[in-house]
């Protein structure tokens, strides 16, 4: 096991968490909004910037809009060691999915230096872009575009709930639309990248130990079911003259959970949009969004093909927004990741990350999970104990003195 | 029956609603969004007090925040005939659902003007604010803070969707909340007042007829039911372990329309709130507005009572937030109405008008309803034909010639 971290780098670790606290934060919950692309996340890559500037770290965005900061030079030095996540979070999301494993990659560093260790490897923290989607409905879009998973035009295209279009939020954010593209300049850069992740779920609290090692992602995507209504007056509208647009929905919200028990997958309706959204108008049309999941692809595909039959049943349209198939993080790293951390367990999860974007291009990526004791996550009440956010950054230091020191 | 309007009213028909046409309206669906207290809602108001100054009638608000322009003086006079109805609109709603009372009476009383026909006794338009509470959700806002059916207190505190109150809105748009009160004088002014109307139903189009009296308007009500839930991580959580509110409402949309079927009344779910609305998250609450009426109470309270239970089983609340009962328009106003219109049929309708808060307040007040030939409304798709609509001035100049002229 790693050893504990010095006091160096647990005073980085809370003094970093404590800067990026009030940082889009709600007053009424306590969770976060930190969207892509707004002022809140031009906030969140300031911060990213001057942490790296105070480690002596310069920064550069790639071309799909994601930060790395480079100790060490991958161009003359070849391939490295890269640490890191995201900063940005689903609506009224907490603070450490994400977040976590950028501040533990910085504090990790900051161990290494308090210890005397030289980098003997080119060594970086990445803060991936528009990681969970939120604004614009596709997860992982900067490590998406970065490796060309996802295309500058269709990246581009998307619109938010307002209708403002990517590229106008990128416009806005100072970034030349034009300029968006695959990068595999940068990614030819990383040797190999391990993020570190607040767990989701609750396998580590169950097992009694502090962190593990991610060894695969299930297959997972998003549709976006599209339901027709007929807009009408509440009051004088008789029910059987109704097309209701909600009416529609809400079948379809409980085939989609009846569906998902059947095959054993995970289904979820998390957004819908009814227009006009009027107390006394009858809905002339909703959107709802289906997340999908399952240990295997073909469970998935059972309930997206069931709830595809029932949709077009009401006369509505499914479109397929997102699609990754089953993630295997390679083995080698994953094995020598757990050896390193005192044979910590495997843990297979349902939720999407960057690494697994990259471990799909054909990176080597694996994982880190720190322990969270309620498994909640995407919610204000999203933890995760200090000492075990400390075991998690000596985690990260021993991957560096391992891979780079 | 009405003698057909003046040129001179079909021109001035004609050129109110075109100037009315581009204020507020949706290019995407050529519906409208016009909202309590916007900026729309000023031009809006801004266009009433122009309208009525091209007639030489002054226009002056009451503490209730409704317009009235009078032609003569109620307060020497005694109290006069108003004429009028709403500009405000559902969102997404039509062109016709208010503004055609309003310019209607404009028109009307043009006609009487091109045709020489001298006032004997005051007459108004009135122009309600707020009746559809589409911004803050309670119907009839402008009417029922005059008569003092709404209080003050409970109307300043209502919050519109992005947290903005009444309160606020109001002091943006120039208007000191504290000035907001019912007003039993400028109400003691209205010695008679008929409102026409659009038809909501497809009554007189299987009639055959341009237009109807209101007889009634049903019982109804609006109730808030705010499901509880718990946020996370669409990805991770099991099945067996979530509470996912959107799966809660829609349980609740589904018996609302099946415990309307089942007591012949009308329940509508035209409005959901889903936090945090994220495609990844397992929604944390949702709150469902239902819209409910019959043609007796009893059946609403069933309606109503049954789906207390439910929302009570899922750990949610239900609360009233309007109720009107069952409004009769005066008898003896309605039948005069009729016979003048040459023994217009008499309708019972499920809509809500300010015509019916004022009925309820002991005004003698009554209803012209103007074909439709589809029955849609709350939709771009309203509509009446310009004949049915002109026809619709020629009744109102009628009742002005029988009641003032």
């Amino acid at each position: 096991m790693a050893h504990p971290p010095s006091a160096a780098a647990a005073a980085s670790f809370d003094a970093l968490m404590a800067e990026l606290a009030p940082i889009g934060r709600l007053a009424a919950t306590g969770g976060y909004a930190r969207f892509a692309w707004t002022a809140v996340d031009a906030e969140l890559r300031d911060w990213f910037v001057a942490a790296a500037g105070a480690r002596g770290l310069p920064v550069a965005p790639d071309r799909a809009g994601n930060l790395w900061a480079w100790a060490g030079d991958p161009d003359a030095a070849g391939p490295g060691l890269v640490l890191g996540s995201h900063l940005d979070s689903v609506p009224d999301g907490g603070a450490f999915d994400g977040p976590l494993g950028v501040v533990s990659a910085f504090a990790a560093l900051d161990d290494l230096r308090a210890r005397d260790v030289a980098l003997r490897r080119p060594v970086a923290v990445v803060c991936f872009s528009d990681e969970e989607g939120a604004r614009f409905g596709v997860a992982c879009t900067g490590s998406r575009l970065l490796t060309g998973a996802l295309s500058p035009e269709r990246a581009l295209a998307q619109r938010d709930a307002d209708g403002t279009s990517r590229a106008d939020a990128l416009r806005s954010a100072g970034v030349r639309p034009a300029d968006v593209a695959a990068d595999p300049a940068a990614l030819a850069r990383v040797g190999t990248f391990v993020e570190l992740h607040v767990e989701q779920g609750r396998a580590l609290a169950a097992d009694g130990r502090p962190v593990a090692v991610g060894e695969s992602i299930w297959p997972h995507g998003r549709w976006r079911l599209d339901l027709p209504g007929e807009a009408n007056h509440a009051g004088t509208t008789a029910l059987a003259d109704r097309r209701d647009a909600v009416v529609a929905a809400a079948a379809v919200v409980l085939q989609a959970r009846a569906a998902a028990q059947r095959h054993a997958a995970l289904a979820t309706c998390g957004r819908l949009v009814v227009r006009p959204n009027g107390v006394n108008a009858v809905p002339s049309s909703v959107s709802v969004w289906l997340d999908a999941r399952a240990v295997e692809e073909s469970r998935v595909r059972a309930v997206v093909d069931e709830l595809a039959g029932e949709v077009e049943a009401l006369g509505g349209t499914l479109t397929e927004e997102s699609w990754t198939p089953r993630t295997v993080f390679d083995g080698a790293l994953a094995g020598r990741l757990a050896a390193l951390l005192g044979d910590a367990p495997l843990l297979a999860t349902g939720a999407g990350h960057d690494a697994g974007i990259l471990a799909a291009a054909g990176v080597p990526a694996g994982m880190i999970f720190v322990r969270n004791p309620s498994g909640v996550s995407h919610s204000p009440a999203e933890h995760a104990e200090r000492d075990d956010c400390l075991a998690g950054v000596a985690a990260l230091a021993a991957v560096v003195a391992e891979f780079a020191g």
